[in-house]
């Protein structure tokens, strides 16, 4: 009756043994004892505890309160582990030694899986950088003259990655419209989500050194969702001249769990054709692989889908951005963080973020317990994903949930 | 014969007891392992052996291989640790106990003396401010709409901060010239320097929370000169909208010693008059001590000196930074670290960076090594500085050098 081990998911799950996503947990009991898990179906395996009952060699990795080891042991450990954890809990001799170890997800609390390094935001959507020069420079071109020269990035904040459910505190700041004299101070009137994905690197590399986008799977770990909140009003009076800070360093909500790349080969797609000649480091056209990632990603707001915003539509893909994150010499490190940028699609319910969909504030939204334009105190979004994988499978990406609370 | 004791520096020794900055370092017979020391003259005493030698209850935060727990431990804890450092040099009776603790500073090496968590790179300086605006936007306003409002400030890239003595590989990446069809790639032709001072976060705060300017030192536990390296031609194609990029992330240096704000009480002076009011969270005109530093700055290129900054004349204070980066309620790490942007001065032998120093490559330097607008490669850039301190003493500054070596 295989059917009835919780080893076994339904038919169509998408955290079926074709994903096993890594994440890290504690129980009820041992609540500041963290593990390493990973997840299958509704089920949490303790993979420390999988490993010593198996007698693995991968202990030294998986029995370890975070996943910054294994994700530094680099590409072949990746593989290696990721077979062994497939034989764990797929090959029925296992059940007796495995199925003991199993945590039921709603049982557990997950936490941060990873010590983030350096975070790094890209801007790598056409649609939604084209969105927001339409907004902020009316009349004006739509595309600053380098953005399809470079995939545009800028440091974020490490230190206020949080884990999915963690709420979100409403940040207060400066701001100042064309009308105030002055800038006045207070809590963000026009707080914002972005739905973005996020690339963890494995293995490190060399300062001083480039890391060439063929070199991809050597030190890309995994991907998750992530929410770049932000807060435009606080955002649109600090930026100039030098970027993003406060308006965006309050938070950055990434998923519990983390999608190793290896369950995503069946995901990969072309990214649309490009405009521009590309500099070489950037050229893509002639890449074993194809650099996109077809994810479907669900925006919803208290229960309500907003928006679906397609990743396979992203102009720079994650390869393009880890050749230009280092092609200057400088090096990666174990948990550095780089997103994609908001990922909007062509459609209107495609747009990643309420000042698109809402256009600044100015169309807003009919949601059943009101219009909206931008985040209210006590709202909740969750972006949730999933990827075509082997076999008409779906792969699903760990959600990405976070709730506002006042300040 | 007190004179003639390592631990008594000569007469205005700039690193004497009354300084004792705290650095890590490793010797060549134990190149492994790092200890934290403390400069007393040309000397560094191995702190963590002279706590275990004198029986001190400070053993646990001084026999590490790193900064991190002391800074982390809090404001009274380094007051504590540094009046028992204090005792330890300078009451003779200890001398048989401590001076076999000494290393000669040239027979050691210095390391990166903590972990860096975040790094924010500020733009305090007016006169930096105006000198570029001027240079890059020349017939408009010297400064943005925001800057007497808000101490301007982006997140940099925390993994590539070296310790001084560190080369530094000249950055290759993409530039635009308006006579340019389109970017081309190469080594940067404008590579320069910003010559900074950057404030080292122990206690950490927080998420959700602001910290005041009144918490300054709860929180900072010393500070160092940086040298915020910087690709010119880089920046400016890339920098609009999102701020700089990798222009800046190849590499960042800092001083190898600490010093803590305790050795600096007589340097400290009221920042320049303010010239917009400010908002209460960033208003320090009642504060209870200056928010200035009196540091004396100088830079050197290849032994010759090319500018004297004084960061006196600072506009926006450390605290008030420390202020601002929180007032959103992002938290603070043990770790972090904020520079305050290029120090310059209102003449123009008081400029801290070759941007302006020769406006932007027009106004070549006369060297006796010949013209010199940007640096090439072999050049060595250093930074060094002293303040005021008690008693008609003077506090050095851990310098800051870096040669340029081609990529």
């Amino acid at each position: 009756m295989p059917e009835q081990s919780p080893l076994v998911p339904a038919e169509g799950d998408p955290f079926g043994p074709h994903n096993l996503p890594y994440g890290v947990f504690s129980t009820a009991d041992e609540p500041d004892r963290r593990r390493l898990g990973v997840r299958i179906g509704d089920q949490v395996l303790d993979a420390g505890a999988a490993a010593h009952a198996l007698g693995s060699p991968y202990a030294a990795l998986l029995d370890r309160p975070g996943l910054n080891p294994l994700m530094a042991a680099g590409r072949t450990a990746w593989r290696d582990v990721r077979r062994a954890l497939t034989a764990w809990v797929t090959v029925p001799a296992h059940r007796a030694d495995i199925e003991p170890l199993l945590h039921p997800l709603g049982s557990v609390t997950l936490h941060l899986p990873y010590e983030v390094a350096d975070y790094v935001d890209f801007y790598a959507s056409e649609h939604h950088a084209a969105n927001v020069g339409r907004i902020f420079r009316p009349g004006g071109a739509a595309l600053t003259p380098n953005w399809k020269h470079l995939p545009i990035g800028y440091h974020g904040r490490a230190g206020t990655v949080v884990v999915s459910g963690t709420d979100v505190v409403r940040p207060s700041g400066q701001r100042k419209s064309p009308a105030d004299p002055v800038p006045v101070f207070g809590p963000s009137t026009k707080l914002d989500i972005e739905a973005e994905v996020a690339f963890v690197v494995g293995a490190p590399s060399a300062r001083g050194s480039a890391v060439g986008s063929a070199a991809f799977r050597d030190h890309v770990f995994g991907l998750s969702l992530l929410n770049d909140w932000s807060a435009r009003d606080i955002q649109a009076w600090e930026y100039v001249p030098l970027g993003p800070f406060l308006g965006k360093s309050f938070a950055t909500s990434v998923s519990a769990w983390v999608t190793p790349l290896e369950a995503l080969d069946a995901a990969r797609v072309a990214p649309p054709a490009r405009t521009e000649p590309l500099l070489p480091y950037l050229d893509d056209a002639d890449d074993e692989e194809p650099g996109g990632f077809d994810l479907r990603i669900t925006v919803s707001l208290n229960g309500q889908v907003i928006s679906e915003p397609p990743f396979s539509g992203m102009y720079w893909t994650a390869a393009q951005q880890l050749a230009h994150m280092t092609v200057n010499g400088a090096s990666l490190r174990t948990g550095d963080l780089f997103a994609s940028g908001t990922v909007s699609g062509p459609e209107r319910d495609q747009r990643g973020s309420l000042l698109e969909l809402t256009w600044n504030g100015t169309e807003p939204l009919e949601l059943p317990d009101g219009k909206r334009t931008f985040l209210e105190d006590g709202d909740e979004v969750t972006l949730t994903a999933w990827a075509p994988g082997p076999d008409g499978t779906r792969v699903g990406l760990g959600e990405v949930a976070g709730r506002v609370v006042s300040g």
